[in-house]
């Protein structure tokens, strides 16, 4: 049995063979989660020892017993129990010795654990692989935002030439709407919560031992760094992992739409930017002259393959009284989503820092639009002289340049009346309105401004 | 044609039957959106006139033209131009005098007026619809919890019966979980942002007649309460409508989870609570001795209908380069999922401001678990003292307890090692463990400190 | 109260205020879904006259009492009894003399009648309002690939110059997608079942007067011409609607992707075809010189909207036991989709008859492309002729022919061993390799194979 | 590395540790993609072969080659490639002589092998695994249902007791629901389709060497039992494969409601059914009684994994012009929703084959019900005798049965005018009403139907 007879693309193709699978596995695999439910376990421990109700020795075993445990083990007494967790009981008992054994797993339940596990590792996961890898990217954005923040370019909606804008300025739109999601994500990383209330956390069994069970909650947890849930039953309250993912989810939108912004750019008939691209790379198995977006392509596809798994978590939320286990599978799953949105942040950081950008072409695709660029200003600055219908003036002569097949300016020159309103501007306003390369607003000043605020922001 | 001619249940049934309906109207009808619309316009003209562009008197006769304004008549005039902002502001026009018609408008592009006014108006009615009645139904649970923060109800995991609870406990449960689904819901709307920047984002148009194009955005925008978006295209990224939504779907996965537990709390077999019922209200057409949990199904027969609908969100994330028009009707229909919400909010809260508790059913129901339910500090406690494998011999005895159909605790006396066991505890463990009713944990003291604090939190 | 004041666009601007609305609200809307339930109503009582169980005097008073109802005293009768099918049955009851009253609704529950309605609704509203939309756009489309067969395109794959094809050939294969949806479509609509089973589905009430209760079944259903579900509980099984809905859903994926392919061929780099535009419409409130392909993305938009409703459909298939009522009101919005889906295939229908093709522009993008669309021909043909890596050859020829800015053509011809090569094809191929505009296989033959494949088969 | 470093609970838990594993993979793994693929290209040299392009020897070098293939080679070569295709069309040249290399994907494009083989496994992977899985599975519901077709168990709407069928009715209702679903299974498996129509779906490369590229691309796909596609690009038309898999997911619906049914018929106040429960078997970490319908709750579960991801399948039918590659990344994870679902159809047949039907809490139940339960037939009885408002005159009565806690029949007995209505039924009326469990309509008659219409028709 090798990878490949896996089936899925994350294992044998996009995570398993990727050079850092090591460090991503450290959080998502199954390995890494039995590793952090024993932490949970030790941490119980510790705590237990604060209180002297076990003893530092114990501690001490503990600690051993969770650093040779292995997913293996678990699985195989697993078999027997049909109980995850109460099999990971069993086998870290099996490693410490008889005085030991009673203490562990004592007061809590298996939720307990879980999702005290899964807030650690989602929120160090985050934290840790996450929120780097996006400051890279973002790091990336900016500096390349920075270096073409006076290239002009013919702006586009409707995916028809609209008015101009810098490259530096499209790219700076996103450095802020990925800041900004950085800035989220983040934040809900460090609202994940944990839980030791028990079996329907009411807190029933740790009662027993301690008048202050809420207390020893927070004692426990604050080995993990963690804050207690205000709401858990069995289960900690789903929604701050439904922030969380929904904040991956957000932020994948955005990729996909940078990702589709950047295909486009590169259609042949624009060809504005490309991917880099290999030299024994093959485009087409049948076409040799073809060179794809094929990275690009890649995260739109991941999005459209991760995006929907929101609906999965947003249907675990429902749990019916004290907690049904019906999110117990879906649940599993949830480390894909993290994975498959790391994978496409690495990629598309891969694609931006060797992106080619074709400023001919830029400035040819400009110059086409230029033509007719000018009748947004012109229009704007007739209204605002006192013509009463210039929007009405403007089409008319629009329409007229292209059924003459002229530039829009010889029709305006041509024209008593649009001369006319031409000669009530000043000069700085001809100026603008005539040279369409320099209607460009505030592209340049304001990239600066989002660049330098992101820069600062995140430390980057 | 009368509103049963309509082919959505919100206009024939559900919102435009809610005796609210015109506060509803206010913020998510078409009217409305035509006005909050034609209320960005106006705050144009003011920032105008405060540069002193335009006098003080375009203001007024602006001013007066908006409270004319029907949808009817831009609608009219829609149907010439086929653009629904150049309708708008043609109205517009023809109800001011010649001086006044070319500031309006003037400097900005329809999305500027049509995102901001998105933007405002989802803000203010969710400040000022949602959130309210979000706040009375937090408030009628808080009460209901409060009254039965003692009641014992035994809690159940996967619809088993688990350990005892108080049903005031569950209540709070969800008066913490919706409490901070307020606090989300709340923050995000004050999140959302305005525009003044024009076609393409690069404020081309305003720096047409302003060095500093920056600023006047802001003025327009101080004078609505809104801030600039930082990273305007065409259109304000969608982020930040994208997480309000995603609040309010959130939160709409709680009720639904409220909603779910209540239904089979009401089960015949259960009986625990129940809807109250009209005397002239009929359970089933042909079965006169029904009683049916109708309004329960019906929030959840809501949250089926648009909890999906944060997909079309999701994917209205993505617009092509400065913007494509892909979200343009979608967008149109994101009021539905806000009335949506509202309506079950209010139904929710209406219910449970009558919701029938049957205690003696709940203590019926205890009764029965509780023969079992000593099991748990039973196990936990022997394992406290020292017992090798508490866990297993507390099952076996369980086992034997359901074979030889007795109370868990006479088979326990008749063992003579449980009943070794047994004697090793002091009097309030002994206490506890045999009396399943005080096994509650720390279920009142929480349910007080979480009903204390969302009351102070929310001012309620 | 206008139409603006409600909520759903679909209400107060893309059905209500359509030219077709009495139609299409003939049956999706609240008033006809009461007129459907009403027939049923009838087609049992004609079924217990065909049995003498009453007179034909009673059936005679019930065809007069439907036709008087409207939903209006419905819902007013639903105000006090709060149940929407016993309502109805009190206003029919008013409206028929004593001797009638027992008859109406006898052995039947609620859902008898709500879901065999709405089975009857959507067969009839699809097989009457949308495939005949669909056929109507279908021969438009078919027109077009006829008129455009020979029109030669550039192919493009990645959004990359690929290989020819012809413009009616781009066309036949949505002929060809959108003919099968057709048929889903229509067997689906017709696959839709009713029930006369009663409250559980084990026709209890009806057994109590007929020994073949499920004869009984059939003669109601007959009247309405519908054969019984063969696993009804208090609802028909969901999956005949579901898989209508599906068929639904899947169509109009297909209806964006034509929308997207089509607004992306109007990109003012690529413009090879535009939506006809009115002289008095407006393309930007700002920038008059626009024209934007607004009905194509209206399209789109409407798609990102509906699709996701797919997944309320599907919830809804779990309905507890013999039912709950979860999907009472998501199911009141499921006209929605159809009524959506039908506005869109209208609008693709209006656009695609005055597409404007610009062959100019088509074949100005082909001769870009067709200086390197002969490397696939040549690879292929050298490899046939024994090359040994024939992909490699061309891709560095084609890199050749980039770096030196001249056609590959003119390379191949400089370089020796392309010479060598070239000379062994046969006339015929030599012919095709070099001559771009004739390489596009059978583009032309199949789209004729396909047009008058799928006339013939919808009769259109 | 070992398996629990892996991502996808698919790899590390339920498919990679099935002992049915190696059969899974067959099908469904990377190994057999390429496996897959290697056979596509192997008929399209058999065709060749056939047309005597080129030898026979040649066929014998491609066979031996395949069987040689393993992905890691290829993922080694598409290392250096970056394309896949390509790789595994290198690896196979590499396996044979010199003479051979030239034909090996000669006349294909790189999507002619990928489609053709998806479509090719997805069929066979469907009708060699799934369809035997779900024909065992119906087997068990059906003899569960035949041997329990007479157990009267109280019927339930809304959670709340109605009317009564046999629990073999309740079986036998979803033998029909699925026995339907594999119907449209197995017709949507067959329906895939091939192609081999190159890069951009109209023949041109195939054209060069054939004139009748048609009947080329059909003998090629006869060696794989497979159809052409009537109108693909470079890519298969989406349609037929997202059909089945929305045959695949409406499908996991039906199992998910059973699922949901069953766990609620094992809640503890009802306790009707129970999964078998291992004597070694853990319920909780920490409550010993536990006995959890875990099995039930997994199903659940893995719909809510698997049902949104319909949604990416959804959005998979939008490539652009002749095919864009946004669904090749999302593609290779469907195999993902085959093998979770075949999961869940195991694990419920396993669970069924062994439930534990608990026929005395189902008497016991029915008792309780049974006391209102002739509500409905003495309604209908008594309207059809002729009482002009006998609904509200039965719902008074159970009213007060309620308020005096008395039998229903009690209670009308005491009332003069019940009494007198009853005495108007003949004597076979009276019998059924007046005994609830006779009151079971044609529960046990048609549930012996739908069995013996699904036996046969499925062949089990």
């Amino acid at each position: 049995m090798d990878s490949f007879d896996f089936i899925s693309p994350l294992d044998y193709r996009y995570i398993g063979r990727d050079k850092d699978f090591a460090k991503i596995a450290g959080f998502f695999s199954e390995n890494s989660r039995i590793k952090y439910q024993a932490k949970i376990e030790l941490a119980l421990i510790k705590a237990l020892a604060a209180r002297k109700v076990c003893s530092q020795k114990v501690v001490e075993e503990v600690e051993k017993a969770i650093q040779e445990i292995k997913a293996e083990e678990v699985y195989n007494e697993e078999d027997i129990t049909k109980h995850d967790i109460k099999a990971l009981v069993n086998v870290l008992r099996s490693k410490v010795s008889e005085e030991a054994k009673p203490f562990i797993h004592l007061t809590s339940t298996s939720y307990d654990i879980v999702d005290t596990a899964n807030s650690l590792r989602f929120k160090e996961g985050t934290l840790e692989l996450l929120i780097p890898a996006l400051k890279e990217l973002e790091k990336t954005i900016i500096e390349l935002a920075l270096r073409e923040k006076e290239t002009v370019q013919i702006g586009r909606t409707h995916g028809q030439h609209a008015e101009p804008i810098t490259f530096g300025y499209f790219l700076a739109c996103y450095a802020s709407r990925i800041g900004q999601r950085i800035k989220e994500i983040e934040a809900r990383a460090n609202s994940l919560k944990g839980k030791f209330s028990g079996a329907v956390g009411a807190y029933n069994a740790s009662s027993l031992f301690f008048d202050n069970a809420l207390e020893f909650e927070k004692e426990v947890l604050a080995q993990l760094g963690l804050l207690p849930s205000e709401s858990s039953t069995q289960i900690i309250e789903p929604e701050p992992l439904t922030d969380l993912s929904h904040a991956v989810v957000s932020c994948f939108g955005v990729l996909a739409n940078l990702a589709d912004d950047l295909r486009h750019l590169q259609r042949s008939e624009i060809a504005e930017v490309a991917e880099a691209f290999d030299s024994k790379q093959v485009g087409s198995s049948t076409m040799p002259h073809k060179r794809n977006p094929i990275n690009f392509e890649n995260v739109k596809s991941f999005y459209k393959e991760f995006m929907p798994r929101m609906t999965s978590v947003y249907l675990d939320q429902i749990s019916e009284h004290q907690r049904d286990l019906t999110n117990s599978a879906s649940q599993r799953f949830l480390p894909e989503l993290f994975v498959g949105f790391y994978s496409s942040v690495k990629r598309m950081d891969k694609i931006l820092s060797k992106l080619v950008v074709d400023k001919e072409n830029m400035r040819k695709n400009f110059e086409t639009a230029s033509e007719s660029i000018i009748a947004e200003p012109l229009y704007l600055l007739f209204a605002f002289k006192g013509h009463p219908d210039a929007h009405e003036f403007l089409k008319q002569l629009t329409l007229k340049a292209q059924q003459e097949k002229k530039p829009l300016i010889e029709i305006i020159k041509q024209d008593k009346e649009a001369k006319e309103w031409l000669e009530k501007l000043d000069e700085r306003q001809k100026e603008i309105a005539l040279q369409p390369e320099k209607y460009i607003g505030k592209a340049v000043e304001k990239t600066g401004l989002i660049c330098e605020h992101w820069k600062k922001e995140l430390k980057i």
